[in-house]
């Protein structure tokens, strides 16, 4: 018998991607699905990729889920707070929201508003000394999908003492997946398709997740909204502090990595490649003009930005292998 | 140790999907990967999707492949059987291409052109009696991805008596991997996106496959390329032979299969909740106006169509549980 | 001085387009643009391509539009009928939903619900002796946009004899503009891009619109949503009723026409080509397998399909030159 | 009887958008559109977006051009130089490549490889002091279309002394036309839709011609291609050389501009709302963690980023109102 999971929120995308990860991992055994107005619904109803998974979906309350040994919580940012401190100090916890990710709770309120739940462990293991952290803690706050593919980017330059920290600049563009399944007209498939936009233009939330976890200490994030589904490509740039080759840093940081693969030379990363993956990819360069240095990352926002990272967590919160039931291979074309 | 496979004609869409499959498959190992004008390349060079995979791409012959217990051929139709012709007889083989799907030489001359090479044991597991035939093969021939559709759809329908095999209407539009990966300008993206456009319109290869397998007699297929990587969405109508549900003769059909689902009432299929899965959505209803039966099927090309189908019926060539390696949810959004 | 015009429903994306085209028009002076909700809204805030166009909407009533000449009017089906009544006579008026299009009122109560509002003038220019009658018209109820497409395509293949109007089966494809600016989970972005569906199969409420048009009196009709924000292709198969060439069928119905175009033989339409243009592209085979014809027509829903016939149609109601105002050309790649 | 205009290099995506603007000029006379392997054929069997407009693509050759009053050349880099040689002075010439862009033979020689050609005067009206250069020259050398969106978003931000030119950082993703019309399997739709890539990192031909355009000495810019035909989104950032609102400097650039529109505050830049129209859309603001200038552009990469703006000379050269034949709108959505 296997480790009893469950998941709260799972009528999102972020949602569905983690039912069809854990509907298919060796080791973890789905017992609840909780949604808010969908409660009530057959899974397929509101997943129909998951056509064969026989599953009904409940309501989002504390009792529903005590039953598992291992809780995701896939809920809007500042509701994981509530639900969480109500779930027994015995079942594990990865938070896939924001409530628990910063550490300064100034900035917390600043960017996401209300008082400042608290600080878990940052779930990104392939930070330096970072998976032996989650492995050893009960609750665990997962990335955000930028901070993600750009702390992957960003934290072995600035390790490394090749990039100045106080001078990056990052532009990064989402597939429409990130911005959640709400019902707004500028996400209709019309108002999309054939169209780049940026947003929150000067001021994301992001922002001090990636500058703690990075040690940046002046970052300009400028996010795009792209037409495609999954995906996230950040084109992270940096003044360099000294000499050296940047993807010897990438290569020296993840060269033992399942899932963080830093391509050959000549490659450039494809958000494609990546879709319904755990892996990120990276390529770093050196720019002829300017001199600065150049890392551009992608992955999927719903796998390693997501879902996936959240089940590569979870592994290691159970003492089981971190690539079980996680696939290094994208699904592309 | 498992058993050992090979893939001819690895470059292509659906020889990556096999390599991606393949290469997470719990029994198979895979030995070799052959290319035409690509030998030589790292597997990543070609598919950068699997990045991780460490694996240079040989040149396409007998020699390379009989080395394998079984052996993938993917590659352009009317290829194959010149390969197939070289490989012992020890050595099983699924051929993705057309040479061996037609019963009828007369007519795999007038649609594809050149000599008939032979039939082998047509893989489409669901038909009735067809997965035992397909577990006594040592050749088999893959479906077509339309004719994997359409056959689906239309088989039961006609084998239960509901629909006339005299009068049988069909649009089916496909993603642009069906078209294979050759640079062509009219499947460039410029050209694709935001466009539909019908081809081979009045004449489609498929038309004989889809008779042969379905019992129909006459058959109006128009294929219609749409502006996505995958699927195939066809739409089959039928004039009506006798009373009854043919929601029902559906059911009745597919029960039991682990791939091939009957939606629940109301709901349609989507092509993208079949992507990178090998499962089949469908759902059917009788017109109000002309009183024509209207079956909906969806699956993904290469996963079902192609790559997915294949490596199922591998698992039964080799004795393997049908379903292993094979994902029943597809990724989306 | 011009033609004073004004629209109603302007936030949508048919008003949108109507905007887009009289703010170009060299004799139509736009007067007045009214909205719901968005009522007080600049309507660059609404419609972002059209920066550099100083308007504000109003709301909408008769009070705001009695000062026009003529009136467009985009709204939902089923709210033209009360804000006609209140128009004065003296204004002409181009519907753009369906409330005057049917003469059955039975038909219309059935499809549409409510009571029938009276029937208005068919606004489809290209019928035979129609364009006579629209020009007499002060009241005139554009087509729909399958409508559109599938009449052009059919109206002569049955009007020549050569289709039985009792064996006429139709799959439609449009983009998502088809189904307006409501925020619905279902038509974002997420779950459109990649994806083909059908809806409301074996239901439409087209299908007596066509009928009635196009003399069919039985016709299978299946839409389906496809991945591109314009554009609607439509397949049309029929059985044949006698000898003939359909193609030559459609170069006589059309030969002189500015707007619908007979590709060259072995040309297929592309929804693309016609993107932002008021033409329809048609081609016409026989299909080798069932000896059906078969008819491929494409339009842009938002042109052809609604503002730009809209506009055609106000143009010969107000004694201009048919084709002012309006593209031949479709904007592609 | 209206100017006689021909365009070289008319089977391209710029030619194709040349041809449909050039058509529905009110003043342009099309006498001849060349073309390399495609000469002898119907312009709408390379073109079907020009059904209607009958025109045979002849071979590219000085003779068959110099019959006009104006010639658009829009050939492959390094081909416009040849075939300019041959034209006689009194035929005005705008040329669509980069051949005459580059005052500075040595970049050009660096970055396009062989011989500068020379150095024509700059086809950016928006530009101060530009417009009257250009009405008065009778060889123009068109924008690149990454260099006019960045550009017009940089050069009033150097010009007001806002920005600091030597720390400037640009990422700008373009939709797939300004790739072109080459059958190459990088640009196929498969590989395309649902993926981002950046490309020619660290090293992009169009940074010397943007630094002589706007004065900026040091320019890290990172091309991105994008899944939808036209558009390109720049992100435009710059350290602050002094304190000033950025949106107030572009307010007093192009106040009174037809088609370069800042955006009202918080409306950000969609590039569909230019698709098809000759109009760029800027904002801008200051970010708030670090400091930098970030101004967004947009605009159609075959619109204001090439055909669109060399009609626009055209106008001027010709001594026609500079808007003549060219819209201010975009179709969308």
């Amino acid at each position: 018998m296997g480790i009893r999971v469950a998941v709260a929120g799972a009528s999102g995308y972020a949602g569905g991607e983690l039912l069809r990860l854990l509907a298919g991992h060796p080791e973890f055994d789905l017992v609840a699905a909780t949604a808010h107005s969908q409660a009530g619904a057959h899974v397929t109803a509101v997943h129909p990729q998951l056509a064969g998974l026989d599953l009904t979906l409940t309501a989002t309350d504390a009792a529903g889920l005590s039953d598992a040994d291992l809780v995701f919580l896939a809920l809007p940012h500042g509701q994981s707070a509530a639900l969480a401190a109500q779930l027994p100090e015995s079942v594990k916890v990865v938070d896939l929201g924001a409530d628990f990710r910063l550490k300064d709770a100034a900035l917390w309120e600043r960017y996401y508003g209300g008082p400042h739940a608290g600080t878990w462990t940052y779930g990104l293991p392939e930070l330096p000394g970072r998976r032996e952290l989650i492995a050893a803690s009960s609750r665990v706050a997962n990335t955000g999908c930028y901070a993600a593919t750009i702390t992957l980017a960003l934290a072995p330059l600035i390790a490394s003492g090749l990039a100045d920290p106080a001078d990056v600049v990052v532009v990064a563009s989402s597939g429409t997946s990130g911005a959640g399944r709400s019902a707004k007209v500028n996400l209709l498939a019309s108002e999309i398709m054939g169209d780049l936009s940026p947003y929150k233009v000067g001021a994301h939330q992001h922002v001090p997740e990636i500058k703690q976890a990075t040690g940046a200490t002046s970052l300009s994030m400028t996010p795009v909204l792209a037409p495609m589904p999954r995906g996230i490509l950040a084109t992270v740039t940096a003044r360099r502090a000294q000499d050296g080759d940047p993807r010897e840093a990438l290569l020296a940081a993840y060269g033992n990595e399942a899932f963080v693969h830093v391509l050959p030379e000549g490659a450039w990363p494809h958000t494609a490649a990546t879709a319904g993956s755990n892996s990120c990819h990276l390529q770093a360069t050196v720019d002829v003009d300017s001199g600065r240095i150049v890392v551009v990352s992608a992955l999927d926002n719903l796998g390693k930005g997501a879902a996936g990272q959240a089940v590569q967590c979870a592994n290691l919160m159970s003492g089981l292998p971190e690539t079980m039931g996680l696939s290094v291979f994208g699904v592309a074309p």
